[in-house]
């Protein structure tokens, strides 16, 4: 089993790193990072940069795809060598996945057209726009396809989709292993939980950003 | 304000990526990933290999170091560079922290001596070996001293450090932009709630890898 998640520049890190942590313990799988040149992609931040030892044109139907989102995906939403890539590896992949706005980038390739699926909470609009059904849970699933809500929500992604793959008893080692027994400090992670005006004032500047 | 990550060969990508995509978000602060020498860093996979952009001698006094663990950890415990660079860091940062197994490195450098502490479940037998008191939490603040248990507790302790670096209100804006809700779809994620056949098979496995 091949396992490829795909780096582009201004990708979120930890939508990467979170599905990447747990889904690279599969076992019997290779986990491999791609990206349209292999070599060091930069992230969002501008403060890290991760590298991706494959390009697209190397792997071609890998059975597991992840595709995180970040800022940088907006640019992406029309480039035909990403959206090219992603039609032709789903054609043959057992999962295709998304995490945070990455499901943009699976809607604008076509992949999501009458699903359900999920996104950034900020992006859940943008996110309909290309047919999906957004069901507001943190993981979505419809058939093959299993996409993630904002950032931190891959984490629960690998691991629903781990035990998939490897059953529950191994997905429960592997949370053992991460030691994933979230205890955040405040309870904020959502909109429906978070002070309405420190979502007010997101959705300002989302609104900004992508303007 | 300068916030140092310090990568080293076999690391654990989401200790060192949790806290970071949290801290880089610090208002008027510069992240930078930091090793031996500057460049590519493997991880404990092999399947990833994340960019460092300064070598140590590069970074002489940051405000705050983040160590995170990982199985290469344990050929570092009498690496002087390492530990002489954590040791002269220390001496003029506000806030010294690890995730994980990232501990025992602070341990090593005598950083940890008579202090409160963490580290992975399965190394807080060797954390107190250092002279470390381990209190059974998530993340643990002594000081300016905050550690965290295993890798995936890197974004509870970064959020609890930003929250005091940049108010409770900043660092719920944060955890609401990454989505921070967690919803692990397993409650095995802590030696206290996994089925204790799992917890001993680690443990068994762990002892074997560490002898």
């Amino acid at each position: 089993m091949q396992i490829a998640i795909v780096l582009y520049d201004r990708f979120t890190a930890l939508d990467a790193v979170g599905p990447y942590e747990v889904l690279a313990r599969t076992p019997d799988a290779e986990t491999v990072f791609v990206a349209e040149q292999a070599g060091p992609v930069r992230t969002d931040t501008g403060a890290l940069a991760l590298m991706t030892d494959r390009s697209l044109a190397e792997v071609t139907s890998p059975d597991v795809v992840v595709v995180p989102g970040g800022p940088g995906q907006s640019a992406l939403m029309e480039h035909a060598p990403l959206l090219d890539w992603l039609r032709q590896a789903d054609a043959t992949t057992t999962w295709t996945t998304s995490v945070c706005t990455g499901s943009l980038l699976l809607g604008a390739a076509g992949l999501l057209t009458g699903r359900r699926a999920t996104s950034h909470w900020l992006a859940v609009g943008e996110l309909e726009r290309f047919g999906a059904r957004h069901v507001p849970q943190r993981v979505v699933s419809d058939g093959k396809y299993v996409t993630a809500a904002g950032v931190s929500a891959g984490i629960d992604m690998g691991l629903t989709l781990l035990g998939r793959i490897a059953g529950d008893e191994y997905a429960r080692t592997v949370q053992l292993a991460l030691e994933y027994d979230p205890q955040p400090p405040y309870d904020a992670g959502s909109p429906h939980k978070a002070p309405a005006h420190l979502v007010d004032a997101l959705r300002e500047r989302s609104r900004f950003i992508r303007s």
